[in-house]
């Protein structure tokens, strides 16, 4: 239902200056990084979990939706009022509770900024591996709700690895703890692990305890230039296979370094070449080995140039170009979408090969970038403003193609409202309604980030 | 409802050869290695997972229990048919299906024993790193079953982060596929990590797709003698806050050194002695690096020796000793239970310190061993016949303890039957009410594995 004006300014009554019908506010919170549009009725900004909780019983009892927001740097909708209703951004809640070093974790409020923590942690010689590309402006509470993967997963697992407990609200405004403060834990059944990755669909995460582990010594980085993606991408089956572990493994095609041209270290020569990003971590001596191995692997395998990042800067310069071409694929043109399909590592070429005829089927530009050494390969397609029913031809197009090779629709980015459509193609009717019947448990009234997810 | 004679004879006319009521099989599925007792009515050996659809079809029909069972090397009774019904031993689909060095994965039955796939991946240069103190014999589906650790959890994660998909029977007997053949995968929610712990009670795992690493180049280990428990898990705690990873970290009171007396590699001293034995790996000068730390700060710390192993041989050595202290407690004293506590790792000590006079005050014996690195210590306790109400009022006083200490009831065993009654200590009853909808989800009839976890 509508929340009308007398319903809005019973909420104000009942939540205080957290809650908002300013247009600024609506403004702010019907976007994200998917492109969609969607504003709210009105935003809460609440500062603790009882809020949160107080919240939920009013939308119970009034019957409007609640949509769960961190920074709004999702790229599938996820954080948007499909329904109108309430947003529940949590930025404000933003605390650090603890860096415990001795106990090798950390206490964090959901809006947190990804960067801060790390920064946090690494100030106690302490290292939280995941690293989403927004990670400098999203919140832990965000990357929880998504699984948010990186660069960093290749070699040090997912947000879901370093999520050892959490705090929920439910739907209906209930407080439960979940998980343990301890590295293992088999008390009952793994809510913590449902509730990641559940896009803010089964509950509102207010706090949360992340496992840290020791900071690594030392990173080293190399980019290495091939002559087409096909030897590049085998280079990185060579590399997963050849007993390194690389702590970044990113691949960029060549429409992706065409739209960098002037950052990269080396003229850009013609050809079908891609460039691989690789990284090594640990003590000195052994990220410099480990890089030299795979330095060694590329040059085996046929790279054009292989350029070690002599220092800080440089190796900043080669994240930098990294960066960039997300951000300049978006500003390209009217339309963006950001596909985000995973395949196994040995299947990469097989799925590198066929996008070319893909994109000039459906008359589209298509680019390749991400992280090969997981499979997880960002497969971005833009157009002008007309061609949205295109892109969505060739995003179903692509995903049939992916779960043809075995792999998955999304490797990070989640279902959201932008990949609903395409969920059944992936999952048997019978896993969409078990997972329907889960949503059921958590939220039989339906409130809590509806239109998401599930068909 | 007993499966009486006419019922098991149309059983074994639907199910074939692989359906038993024979006393022998009866009698082999009536215990695991929790002590307790509990006989089937009958055994069904399934080769596929079609048969156990069959089975699952069967017991939906007729109404009776099916307990599904590995290797039954369970120390918590999970595998034990409480209400009679049929065990379903999953021993005989033992086949690995694949190890894949191009992808980094393995696909197995679930009966393949653990270290029979540690094996198959090592020929290839791969690593799966979850290690079961009864990895000889216990079996994937069972570790996936209950979420397995072991000591290389401190390092490596715990059987939950090498679980990338399942293949599973529900209850009623329809088979859904979980997760993904890739290292990421966020497509709806993690139905895979809902199962593995769920101790058997949701479904019936028919086939594993487990993430492989490259295989360490090396492994050292060495052991150093405290003169007493708190200067050993003190030093623990300095390690792990070191910026070292030990790949095992693991700690023996003296009650445990003093039934392996004659194995150890020195003289035991007098007074309250304690045993650290730890491990490094990685590439050789790596893992040497990484014990030298570990050595000098167990010499910073107060160690009486410090004790490498020489050679592999020496290592296997120490490791006996550790297998041991499991096998001569149990074997030591007609009652036996096995508590598997864990605490943050800094609260270890007060844990450690605790435990003397909590066995006086029930006259019961008390052994502490296990995996200090992550705060994991099995507290073993032992008695005579008559003692049965004494270790449990014991281990309930030790639980509340470990919860005030901000642990948890059970590290890596599980709750199956045996800590049953106690999880509400640990859970909310909220959290308890939330898990039983979930089983309601799967399990309506409460056929699968009844009587198990939740109270």
């Amino acid at each position: 239902m509508p929340l009308d004006a007398s319903l809005a300014a019973l909420l104000g009554r009942e939540l205080g200056p957290g809650f908002t019908t300013a247009p600024a506010a609506l403004t702010a919170a019907a976007t994200d990084d998917s492109g969609l549009v969607l504003p709210p009725e009105a935003v809460f900004f609440p500062k603790s979990a009882d809020e949160i909780s107080r919240l939920m019983v009013l939308a119970g009892r009034h019957g409007f939706p609640v949509t769960p927001r961190g920074a709004g740097t999702g790229l599938a909708g996820g954080a948007l009022a499909v329904s109108g209703g309430v947003v529940l951004d949590t930025t404000a809640m933003n605390r650090i509770v603890a860096v415990d070093a001795a106990n090798l974790c950390a206490v964090v409020e959901p809006g947190v900024v990804t960067k801060t923590l790390r920064d946090a942690a690494a100030a106690a010689g302490l290292f939280y591996p995941p690293d989403p590309a927004s990670l400098a402006t999203c919140t832990l509470g965000g990357n929880a709700a998504t699984n948010a993967g990186g660069p960093a997963c290749v070699k040090y697992g997912v947000t879901r690895d370093y999520v050892l407990g959490l705090t929920v609200v439910l739907p209906d405004g209930e407080v439960v703890k979940t998980g343990t403060a301890t590295r293992k834990g088999v008390v009952g059944y793994d809510l913590t692990g449902l509730l990641v990755g559940s896009e803010g669909t089964l509950g509102v995460i207010t706090e949360l305890t992340l496992k840290l582990i020791p900071h690594p010594r030392e990173v080293r980085a190399v980019a290495a230039l091939f002559p087409d993606a096909r030897s590049a991408v085998a280079t990185v089956a060579a590399i997963m296979a050849g007993g390194v572990s690389p702590c970044a493994l990113e691949l960029m095609d060549r429409a992706c370094l065409g739209i960098v041209e002037e950052l990269l270290p080396f003229a850009l020569p013609g050809g079908e070449v891609a460039l691989l990003l690789l990284e090594a971590d640990g003590d000195p001596d052994q990220a410099a080995r480990d890089i030299g191995r795979m330095e060694a692997l590329c040059r085996d395998r046929g790279a054009l140039a292989v350029l070690p990042a002599a220092d800080a800067a440089r190796r900043e310069a080669l994240w930098d170009i990294r960066r960039q071409i997300s951000t300049r694929i978006h500003e390209s043109a009217p339309v963006y979408l950001s596909e985000d399909v995973a395949v196994p590592i040995a299947r990469i070429p097989d799925l590198i090969a066929a996008l070319p005829a893909l994109g000039r089927r459906h008359n589209l530009s298509l680019y390749a970038f991400g992280h090969a050494g997981d499979g997880n390969i960002h497969v971005n397609i833009t157009g002008d403003t007309e061609c949205r029913p295109r892109t969505l031809a060739l995003a179903r197009e692509l995903i049939a193609l992916v779960l043809d090779l075995g792999g998955t629709m999304s490797g990070e980015h989640g279902i959201g409202l932008a990949k609903r459509s395409f969920i059944d193609m992936e999952l048997s009717p019978r896993s969409i309604s078990v997972q329907r019947s889960l949503k059921a448990v958590f939220d039989p009234a339906g409130l809590m980030n509806p239109g998401k997810v599930l068909p």
